[in-house]
């Protein structure tokens, strides 16, 4: 009988009766994620993930029916956090850290995967990615927003009605589009520019 | 011999020997858009082009060798134009007139089917057409603004340095942000209000 780890890796159905629950779980999605970068959606098929995460087709067929669950799950589990926004005692600071961290959502793995996978994928599935980008980045980051106005406003540093819908878009907006554009990929010194030169003379009293 | 306009237009090989040059072409390219705007860009062929034009598929290739080409020309051909912004005195309501032009170039027949074929298409037709967005409605919407910026620069109502790259991108990113994101489909009171609760704020002096 073969015991040690890497003859077990090299055949998938014994790695299978080894890892569990959420170790394997993290597997699969790991390798659905790998899978996304090099082959895209089109690409992607079950087999290649049961292969790439050293497991059976039926190991992820239990526990995802199709392709979009799998990918969806992949994506949203990949996806770094946006929760609480530090206060560094300033909104343009605060707004510059919440910046860096949108942006490094963007351009994660899942990130640049999700956008790619929205242009590949047909109309039921783009439906489902994209609610995916609303629940997973746009709330989130306008929470995170909406938070650093709302300190600046206490603190007398942000006029009290720019608490509003439409200027918690700018940043996003602008993050969007210019990396769509431009091709800009929002290095630190191009976020500063934003916070400064759009931001600050937005939101000053 | 049949000579009537109507059995003409039934006959496409001797409809296409009445049509010449530019009436032809207009006819081609219109039949274009409606292809597009019925089948996609998938869907789209040379001889569903020739058939909704009422010629032969010859008098289609000999024009334009390629799908991408046709394409590429039809929306370029149909996308409203973005010339000269107009002095109505003050930058409020200059700016409230070229976001309604831009919104109605977005929300043209071709402004939709150019976005449309954008999430359709391969990469290489995917750069083209990402080309013609950029020389079609990014560049003349910035000259635009930068236009009615100056004036507000001029005439003392808008801060000096807002004449930036960053402020001119700010109206383009929220109208393509929130009509992906939220859907807007940017009626006159949106507008308004982009106007008003960002735009003024920011420009003030």
């Amino acid at each position: 009988m073969v015991t040690s780890r890497s003859a077990a890796a090299a055949r998938p159905g014994a790695a299978s009766l080894r890892r569990r629950g959420p170790v394997l779980e993290r597997a699969i999605l790991e390798a659905t994620l790998d899978q996304l970068g090099s082959v895209g959606w089109n690409g992607l098929t079950m087999e290649g993930v049961a292969v790439g995460a050293q497991t059976g087709k039926a190991a992820v067929y239990r526990r995802w029916p199709s392709k979009q669950d799998l990918v969806a799950d992949a994506l949203r589990a990949g996806l770094p956090t946006l929760d609480e926004a530090s206060d560094l005692g300033s909104v343009r600071e605060d707004l510059y850290e919440v910046c860096r961290r949108l942006r490094d959502v963007m351009y994660s793995k899942p990130g640049l995967a999700l956008r790619a996978v929205l242009h590949e994928c047909d109309a039921e599935s783009a439906a489902r990615f994209h609610s995916l980008i609303v629940t997973g980045v746009v709330e989130p980051s306008a929470r995170l927003f909406r938070a650093v106005l709302r300190r600046g406003i206490a603190r007398g540093e942000v006029r009290a009605d720019a608490d509003d819908d439409l200027v918690v878009d700018v940043i996003p907006a602008m993050m969007m589009y210019r990396s769509k554009v431009c091709v800009s990929e929002w290095v630190d010194r191009e976020i500063a520019d934003l916070v400064d030169r759009i931001m600050v003379p937005l939101l000053r009293p």
